[in-house]
């Protein structure tokens, strides 16, 4: 019986990242590993394979790739497109081919979200060139395709050559190319992705909405889409350029009691609390900020600093070691402990602890019916907001906030809004940290707003 | 090289249940099986052995025995003591011998928590009769023995029968003999358990305090201990000794969206929050009960009725998982569905949610020192109550707050109490399911309030 | 974000048997979910999701279909295609949908494998009808078709129904749609699968030989076939049409030590030995069938009884865990116990034990060239003889073997053989079984003897 | 609820080694970690615990110690006994304690294996300083006692050492302490040790010989004793003392086809034979050694070079995941490939294959009655030889076979032997790749020929 050609994909939560391994005949290629990579080798292992190539689809600017770590461990050689100086591994070109037993993957390259961006064909040689898929990084999603806002020459300028990436040079693979796309949904790479991860090029061309437009209209299209660019950008950039820190392992933070997490505080650990928006509103440690464990992946690299050790407060040591997972993937490698018996530890301590109120939607209209004074803070994205916004709010994008505290009144109570309530509680963390006495937040926020009929204006 | 002689430990959080299968030479025992059973045969698959014997050490009345089920399955003969008239098994007396390979297994009957209560000596065949272990049942914890207040003859005559099973049948095994008990630190079925599951006859000897008495002191020391009985016991004595339901499998209850979950409830749904105190007390979906998941085991039996569908209200699905078998582990079987986004989707969907307020002991001592008007009842145990309480508190134990709230003032602000905060917050929803709307909860409770030095007295 | 869709592949080595299981929100379905079908569940619990629905494609004729256990232990409801009368589940017709949160499936029928056979198309109702992959049962796999000689009709109707549901129903659904087969490369149920499990409508049609023939030449390929029928095949195809016995757990066969196992030979014992070939080769217990391990599930069912219990002899525990497995998915459930210790247990007791004689093809070779009175013992399937065969050599059908075995001069040595020695080896172990004395094995087969030149003819 | 103290016991097979990870409130300490040390580190994530401490109970010469790799990747320190001048770690001294959480480990100097010996209570710090465990390293095993023969002083001056140790030092801990030894049933480090991991010092003091004895006996005893020691002691001692090479990760060994492994050994690769005895028999490479993969860790150390790089023939890739990992903890980095598809793959090929007649003991008897001339060669050690050896046998220990090889005629059959047949196979191998024609081996041996009553002398 011949040996069985495996591929098999590793899932990022948080970052929605979307990793692969193939193999056989006791070889394996890597595309795009994360930076936690134990867990590829522990996959070739289960097949009996040793890793021996490594591919970067581009350059990421959302999390650090484990390439260098991965090669450093196993040997393997690294590769990336020619069209960026890397510091590292070896760059190949169109048509580049590469055996990993009868399993052939070819470079394609496939520019638009990065100049040096390169999708991979997967085919079987048996049955010669012809791919069965595609690893397509950064260009093509399912039910979406790449941001075009990150080239320094502009949204257009990209827009236009991944709209021929898509089209001259994915598109004629044709229809029967299983797609393998380095994003999932909830990814701060995309907008429309589908949760689902099994999809071809000819189910995304009837369906996948940016890949039915003509050349003008998706230059159009992809110049008026607003994307976060979180400052960590820039950080992420420069690691996967130039190579980030090794990491010799996953460290577990020590345990600090409420007394020491105290003084920690005051020698400057800034502190991050992971529990869900409703248990921070029933009680937190007063000075940290709250980022729901599974929001950390998108939200940190926005509010956390690098040059700060980090503490963490959370709901089991199980969530301290996700976090730390998470953190390292954009590159938070300085934790240096976590309250040790959770919140309940510090309450019973004696220390005072903090309280977000939480307001339901019916409270909200009501109050917006009687006309209340109060300020309406809404953190949604520009985008989210120009499509609907509740009367008389008031709008700082969550990642402005921080340096923009000074518009808002600090007299009057502040009702924290965004669509679901969730990044409402990370404004209303930011606040209170701040000195905000009055915050509230309106969990449920718009959705729940107009479930119950508040009154919006465009 | 001879087969290994294994001996591992499955330890049931919440119900803190601690069971035993021993092995060798492809044979192997289980003592006093959990429910959710298959667990045992994984063990015994990956030791390459076929369960055989199954024993019991008494009948159980914290949680269902998954004798009949683990036997069925695996053909396995049931032994348990004689003292009992038991639908089911076999009846096994003092001197019986039973042999795993060459490890034997030897019964000694050890009333006091029971009538049929035996310990089994665990004897390497191959060095003669001695025992180097013996599982002990309720009979001897480390750090504590068995509770002696369930016998209908009385405490005293069940701790005179302990007294004599410690002494004249444990003790003289001598020192050097490993101690395997049914239950951990947090079981329902002692008081001083030690967080530590590796002792000796010899280190319980000099350390257990319950070992130090002489009769008549240990009699009166089990005579004026305090130990709750929640109703659901009665349910688990009819189980272990008449056989309970046969389980087919751990089922998977059916999502339910926020409309489906309200409508379900109309219809005679009963709501466990599982979440933490602190979440519940941010939002929560009204007339729901708070339990958090790891006390769920312990305090589920009180409040939960056996005749109505469960639902469900987690923080993720493996929570969900995890209730399904705490709860079927002491009889609830029927868990009809959770909210399926969790209380998100019920926030977002525009619903009212409950709140209630949470109180530093800091705030706490304030309204104290300065007279206010309100109710603070402390739910604690009587002998907690007795040792220490704050003045002016109203007691009343938290398994009878349902038949005790007309007790309560519901014109002035109730503010619950316990030892940590957590029960407190089961508390504060019992009220707040019952009507109560003034509810707030002082997280941290007594431990917070001694730490900041509100008044108490004795 | 929106939950995940999810899609597994389950594999069974041995069977090459691939079947499914997709979910949505919570709820989930499995396609041909073999006898030992806790692992769905598993799956299912991994991701939040009760199991809903059950898709059997066909009734099969090579395993016993796990639906009944499962559906039993789950609650889900069992569906298969109409044109056999089933006496369990519900029948469904082409058009027929059912959703599974988003995830939408669609009936097909696709006769031809057998009259009831259906395929069910995959779509994410959120994008519409349009599928994005089809389990394809037994009638398309990645590489090869289904075969076509079970009908009553015979091969050449069967052949022509499997065309028209190749081209007319399946091909429509379009290239882009990947296909997810109910068999991988190894099993009895064609010849020609890829070791590949990833493909597409589209990458099939141009790939797959049997796609590219016209009907005709289709149906003349189909009908010169040539596949083995073992007997067991009709007892799964009553097991699979009523109903197979209940499974309450996977049985652990009971460790008997040699003197125990020569004993219940005695008493009826069957033996299979799932060593590898080269072991068997150096020692075995007299009387012993050879079967290795990962030929047992394909294999299996043309030499054991279904009326004696079975023995085992393997290389660990673990093995005869795996062999337990296989056996009871091609209906095998009286397995009585194994050699405690394996050959080696076997040896140090002093019992004698057989030997095999081994022979490289370069000695094979110089016999050959020498003219040396041996018997030539080929007992490869007749279209693999058809092809090129040694020349002197005497075939006859491994499955035939056992009834032929009087065409066997007893008074010289014979040399078994096959294509690589693995079959020529339970070939080997029978005649040594009926007494023969002079046997060989040439390890290699023909794939060695062309590698060094033997004489052949076609 | 208090957090509870784990103590996991972590096993590698083979050596029969046993550490040991003991923690509580968040941090953990190691005792005698193996070198692939990152499974402490899981079980570590898995307790919510760091790493802080690892402790080396001596410099062990049967494996090369992980702990600098952990200490490295950890952050934890490193501590051993004084008598040594270790060249990194921190010295301890009888008396120190470290507290890890509750728990309190001290340290025993217990000489006598070695000079630097020790010994490490645990503690329960709630209780007191009175020890519930001891780790006593290499100097008392469950059943046995460490060997002596290793000190320069020699084996008397180190059984007094040791008997001092057992007598004075640990014996005086009280029957109540659990014993958790280095090593368990299997090991080179001691000859009787029970197939049992649970014990403690009362238990052992009944039944362990070794501690019957009176001091004058113990030395006669122990000074008596033989033990084997392999060459590669020498390396692992130095090894341990100054610090091994740096191990990244467990590296996966490439597939080599036939082709490419017959050049390879061409070019110096030194092949080792994982498979079964019976199965080297039926066929082998020609100059491969034979070394079932469970006597890889006790008899690699004899036979393979530290200079050549090492090839693996074995039955599944997960045997050589496993083989390199035995290699690596007795300092064998160099695993340059396996042969890819295993013997199977050999034989089709066509190449020439090797054979070892196997021989029951009713024939080896007849044979001996019968007086037909052949070297029956007894490669036991010579303490087992000793006690019964069979009439007219060669006497050349397994280990000194390669340096005596023209002792053995090799014109006449040569019958290896053992106590069961596979160190018996390892020495037919020997002879194979030394050019010796006809070798046979006595599946059973030993004990076989005294089952069935081979003549014998003392």
């Amino acid at each position: 019986m011949p040996q069985r050609m495996f591929l098999e994909t590793v899932r990022s939560e948080g970052l929605a990242h979307l990793s692969y391994i193939v193999g056989h005949a006791g070889q394996a290629a890597v595309i795009d590993p994360r930076r936690d990579s134990s867990i590829y080798q522990q996959i070739a292992e289960r097949h009996g394979a040793a890793i021996t190539r490594i591919f970067e689809t581009h350059r990421n600017e959302d999390y650090v790739i484990g390439s260098r770590d991965l090669a450093r461990r196993t040997g393997a050689t690294i590769h990336h497109g020619a069209r960026l100086d890397f510091s590292y591994g070896q760059s190949v070109c169109e048509g580049n081919t590469f055996d990993i037993g009868q399993l052939r993957l070819g470079v394609l390259e496939t520019p638009g979200h990065t100049h040096e961006s390169i999708s991979l064909t997967l085919a079987d040689a048996t049955n010669g060139p012809d791919p069965v898929g595609v690893f397509t990084g950064d260009a093509l999603f399912i039910g979406d395709v790449g941001r075009t806002d990150l080239l320094p020459e502009g949204a257009e300028h990209a827009a236009g050559l991944l709209y021929e990436s898509l089209h001259r040079t994915l598109g004629p693979l044709g229809d029967g190319v299983i797609v393998y796309p380095a994003h999932g949904a909830g990814s701060v790479c995309g907008m429309h992705m589908a949760p689902r991860e099994f999809s071809t090029l000819g189910y995304e061309r009837q369906h996948n909405h940016a890949l039915q437009l003509d050349r003008d209209a998706f230059i159009r299209h992809k110049a008026g889409e607003y994307h976060d660019q979180p400052p960590y950008f820039k950080r992420m950039e420069q690691y996967n350029q130039f190579g980030p820190p090794e990491l010799t392992d996953i460290p577990h933070p020590c345990p600090l009691d409420p007394s020491a997490f105290a003084e920690t505080m005051d020698e400057g650990l800034f502190v991050v609390d992971l529990r869900e928006p409703e248990a921070f509103a029933g009680a937190f440690v007063p000075g940290s900020l709250c980022i729901p464990l599974e929001m950390l992946a998108s939200y940190g690299g926005w509010f956390l600093p690098y040059d700060r050790p980090l503490g963490l407060v959370a709901e089991s040591s199980d969530q301290v070691g996700q976090a730390v997972r998470h953190l390292l993937r954009i590159g938070y490698d300085d934790v240096a402990g976590y309250l040790s018996g959770g919140l309940g530890a510090w309450e019973t301590s004696g220390r005072p602890f903090g309280r977000v109120r939480t307001l339901p939607a019916t409270e909200l209209r009501s109050r917006l019916e009687s006309g209340e004074d109060f300020t309406l803070l809404d953190v949604r994205k520009p985008n989210e907001v120009a499509e609907q916004r509740l009367k008389g709010s008031l709008h700082i994008h969550l990642g402005e906030l921080p340096g923009r505290l000074d518009e808002i009144p600090r007299d009057r109570p502040v009702t924290t809004l965004c669509s679901s309530g969730r990044r409402a509680m990370i404004a209303a963390s930011i606040l209170k940290k701040h000195g905000f006495e009055q915050v509230e937040n309106n969990l449920g926020s718009m959705q729940a707003c107009l479930a119950v009929g508040c009154p919006t204006e465009t």
